[in-house]
């Protein structure tokens, strides 16, 4: 089943993706269940929005693909390597990924997005499905250059506009086997499958549970696999998910006067 | 004025320290004004909670005492070197500092911390005193050997319980020139002034403000003075900041069970 937060002008509401409709929801999902108003929408008069908004954390996995570290020449540690990046920095389907006046490249990283659906705490592996609500598309936009020049990549991933995610939260889908494809004007960049990962999503719901409490919303950025690529202002970066969709975003100078 | 938030059983409330009492508000003063019910509420009664619960995000500076660079050995940029610690991490006074079970020494940080009021984006630091509600004390706790071996500092700063923040928020505090001590049972750790900032509060709002829109309740920790130490199982971790207070917060292993 797949889940829009979207907006026909007033405020954000919730549907099951139908086809080319959305079956309304009376409320948000992950809190009130799947009841239905009656109503449906045509999906091209609904604009999506960001499917969830974190209330505390966007975790992000570090070099958890294998040609990924090869290519970074990355020599860390065998346990997952993980950081934030902060709730303002999430933007919906089609928003704009505003570049700041930094140096050096801004780099698209493609990754599969777990959305946490209950409390959790000091999970154990096996128990992992018990706290997913389900799986969205991510981009884990980095401006490479500052990544290295700070140590620490908190400021060059965590901008406002350097999280999009979406287009739908799929609550049904396996992680375990699926295609990531990045593009950049519809050239191949990065591709990958998630059977590729290091660290899988169960072992990592054990792990980052074990270090802080994931809360209704929270998102773990699984990793991105190889292929670096950059972008600039006027590209648009598409990410496909096999059993999820594609999650568009166009960028631009962030202080670019508006046209 | 200083604020509290308190329980005395029920719901957390807020209140201004008058004395040794506690002048009741009529809601979150940061968000509806300093009205109030006409109560009070004798201080030894109330038990004192963190005094905010950040929406969005907790961000630290990194390095920021010319002392704490060289007795780290630190040859980082000279710009602010910012990082994030979840929400999941705050605790109040009186709280335990919970210790995971990892390798090498937990440490305290005794840090000044900022309270923004106003959603803050790209602000000059001219205008930085618009967007603070006030000023409180915070504990950046860190797993000192941990930082170092995953290189991100995300895990070793975020654990739940690593962010004990309080007594008060003081709304009219000279951030420019404070005193800073910290203890352990007592013994007096780490000391320094504000006024040795490398980058001192209104730069740091410009800057950060530049790279992520800050929230209302968002928290800027400041940096941590000269004078590294630890703490185990049955510590005692007081932080004194002339104009605001003392935060105190014993310390216990967190698998421990229950006495």
């Amino acid at each position: 089943m797949k889940i829009a937060r979207f907006s026909t002008g007033g405020d954000p509401r919730y549907g099951i993706v139908d086809g080319d409709e959305l079956v309304v929801l009376s409320g948000d999902p992950m809190y009130s269940g799947f009841d239905t108003t009656g109503e449906r929408v045509p999906l091209e008069s609904a604009r999506l929005l960001a499917p969830v908004i974190p209330r505390s954390k966007v975790v992000c996995v570090g070099m958890n693909y294998p040609e990924h570290r090869a290519e970074l020449a990355y020599e860390g540690p065998s346990t997952p390597l993980i950081f934030l990046k902060p709730n303002t920095a999430i933007i919906g389907p089609g928003e704009s990924i505003q570049i700041p006046p930094v140096e050096g490249r801004i780099v698209h990283e493609g990754e599969l997005a777990v959305v946490i659906g209950r409390i959790a705490k000091q999970v154990k592996a096996a128990d992992y499905a018990d706290y997913v609500f389900g799986y969205t598309i991510a981009n884990d936009v980095s401006a490479r250059d500052q990544m290295f020049a700070d140590g620490q990549w908190a400021r060059a991933k965590g901008y406002d506009t350097f999280c999009p995610i979406g287009p739908f939260i799929e609550t049904e889908l396996d992680p375990s086997n699926q295609e990531i494809q990045t593009y950049v004007d519809g050239e191949p960049r990065r591709a990958g499958n998630t059977a590729d990962m290091l660290h899988k999503v169960p072992e990592l719901i054990e792990f980052i549970s074990g270090v802080w409490t994931l809360l209704p919303g929270d998102l773990i950025l699984t990793g991105t696999p190889a292929g670096l690529g950059g972008f600039t202002d006027g590209s648009t970066v598409d990410i496909t998910i096999s059993g999820i969709g594609t999650l568009s975003n166009p960028a631009r100078f962030r202080d670019k006067p508006a046209e």
